[in-house]
């Protein structure tokens, strides 16, 4: 079972959205207002539901609840579906006695489809009355999409003598019917946290997790991370000033982290996670560039399914990938052991590199010997199975 | 049989490079002084033959001989690379009694591997004995990896009365163990041509054909596309004053484009040839971008595997290309039929769309309506045999 914060409720059920008839709606709430943060997609043709979230962020930050459906995406959906994902605040606003513009509203699926609002406004009247302490585990469950497994988190921390819970939740890459993968993910707590506060430590939270991660590369139109801190646990609010600060934002970046990897770990078709260090560059941007590139070239991810140490194709991608270069220069480790020293192979018996890439999960260490600049990105290798899925 | 221009020779054999027994060197000679011209990867880390093949064009831009290798792409090999790209024009040069310096090398294959150069220079013996002006379908079949059929074109126009002949040779991506993909692709005419205008005419050639073709977004180390032109057709030198020059540069893209659509039908795993055109972008950069981001999207090439004409995917890569964009401005098409306008779906029904999707060959035309900015990309579908291939 997933513990959720004081004064949270939740629950997950069949809306109908999806032909399939599994669950297809969850719907979070909070028996106090929270402060409430966002970060989201940063693709040019942003859903219609993460705008309506970035106009009830803009509304001054306080949220009650977030309601998600998968199957439809309710992107490129135009005016119309503006007026579906603010319908579906109003329908749920009006019956759990808030304003709409404390309600978050996600949706993950196809493109270009809109919404079936009757269906959503059952769902929505069903999922109210379901709603329960007890049902984080069905709203876990209900964001999914071909995710093979939920993924939640719960953590603890005390604050002046207090106990303060966080719980995690979140759906990664995968669909049921040829849908755009979408990235979604929500931390509740019954800590009391000042907005701004909120906002400025998701935000760097998401920096170093879910921006650090890539299955495919491509970008949906609907990813959202949300966070709501309601207060319940009757602790002084968080902030800056607070001596526990420190402890929260590092927990929070903690519990976004490992929510990443268990997306990256349950990529589409995906059997590894692999962690792609680029070091030693001549900036940021450089170790960047560098890291993207390895991470998301076809010919590396695929050669990690066949546990070939084929350093030849990290060495191409990092010759494509913009980032300056110098072919002396690199050096390259899978795990410990050398694979590449000075741009040329090291004396590492290829034996020993495969029985590093057989590994359900390893690191590719690229030095360039060039600068300071680093940066790191969590891929998975790219399997027949990720094509089935997404045929 | 493929026909070479007149006092060409070619062959192709079996040098024991590949475990696999099969042609593994391709052997192509002028008997008389050829202008050579080339155009090379943008890759930071170039194979050392990419290297020597650039160091003979800057010694003037004269060839005799193009000398290719698969199995091995002599790439992050260091200077004993570079040595035996070199060795490699010195032996054949000894033995054709040429210079060195119009000797061209080529490797396709594995990074990171040196090359057996006492098997290279067995072959080199047999290949020089073997040459023959029929030996062309040997070279063009030895210069395979994973493509399922030798690419080659031969066309002939009329220069002041005499006849002059082009044959083309190339091969795509692919691979028989775990290589990189490499596009090699060889132009030779018996016109004579001044060697800086068949510099300028291949390099726009290129342009127009091998650099708009996408399998898989990695760009190789060894990329080469190489043109000679001996004159033994008896024809004055071609170049821009004649009044031929603009015929034949016509003649010369159009071959270079028919081979690079060659090489994208016969793309890894893929079923259909899929040209993406992207107009009305703000400038030709946005262009550029739209079209490079769509042609490259694994979620939009999987779905045309799937015969689904799955536009959300287009436009959420349109949506993270970077391109200047405006949702409500976009218009797509699917071949004659409109699948999105002003950023909504159109009227089209979707099995009229899938229809189009399942032609072995169709055109997705994007309208930013923004200004006079056009890119077309020509990219194929990414199947399952893909990630087979390259495990």
């Amino acid at each position: 079972m997933l513990t959720l914060p004081q004064q949270f409720r939740a629950t997950g059920l069949c809306a109908g959205i999806k032909k399939s008839g599994i669950k297809d709606m969850a719907l979070i709430v909070s028996d106090q207002p929270a402060a409430a943060a966002g970060t989201f997609t940063r693709n040019r043709f942003p859903a219609a539901p993460v705008k309506w979230c970035k106009n009830v962020l803009a509304q001054g930050g306080q949220g009650r609840a977030i309601v998600v459906n998968s199957g439809i995406a309710n992107a490129c959906t135009g005016e119309r579906g503006d007026q579906d994902a603010r319908q579906t605040a109003v329908r749920l606003a009006e019956r759990l006695g808030v304003r709409e513009e404390e309600v978050f509203v996600c949706s993950t699926g196809r493109i270009g489809n809109f919404l079936p609002m009757d269906r959503i406004e059952a769902g929505l009247e069903k999922a109210v009355a379901e709603l329960s302490p007890g049902g984080g585990e069905l709203a876990a469950e209900a964001i999914l999409t071909t995710d093979t497994r939920p993924k939640t988190i719960v953590r603890e921390m005390t604050v002046e003598g207090k106990t303060i819970r966080l719980t995690g939740m979140a759906k990664g890459a995968g669909m049921i019917e040829p849908n755009m993968a979408t990235m979604l993910a929500f931390i509740l707590t019954d800590a009391a946290v000042e907005q701004a506060a909120l906002q400025d430590a998701l935000r760097q939270a998401v920096e170093k997790s879910f921006n650090r991660i890539s299955v495919d590369g491509d970008m949906s139109t609907n990813d959202t991370v949300l966070a709501l801190a309601n207060g319940a646990a009757g602790t002084p609010p968080l902030g800056p000033a607070h001596p526990d600060w420190e402890a929260f934002v590092a927990l929070l970046e903690l519990m976004a982290f490992e929510l990443a990897m268990m997306i990256i770990g349950d990529g589409e078709g995906a059997r590894k996670v692999v962690t792609v260090r680029v070091q030693g560059a001549a900036g940021e941007a450089d170790a960047e560039l560098a890291a993207r590139a390895i991470a998301n070239s076809l010919l590396v991810k695929t050669s990690w399914v066949g546990e070939d140490a084929n350093w030849g194709r990290v060495m191409d991608a990092l010759g494509y990938s913009g980032a300056d270069v110098q072919e002396t220069r690199v050096d390259i480790h899978y795990d410990a052991l050398p694979a590449v020293q000075g741009g040329l192979a090291a004396i590492t018996p290829q034996e020993e590199l495969r029985a590093v890439v057989a590994r359900p999960a390893f690191t590719i260490t690229i030095d360039l010997n060039l600068g300071d600049g680093q940066a790191v990105v969590y891929s998975c290798d790219c399997t027949e199975e990720y094509v089935q899925i997404n045929i």
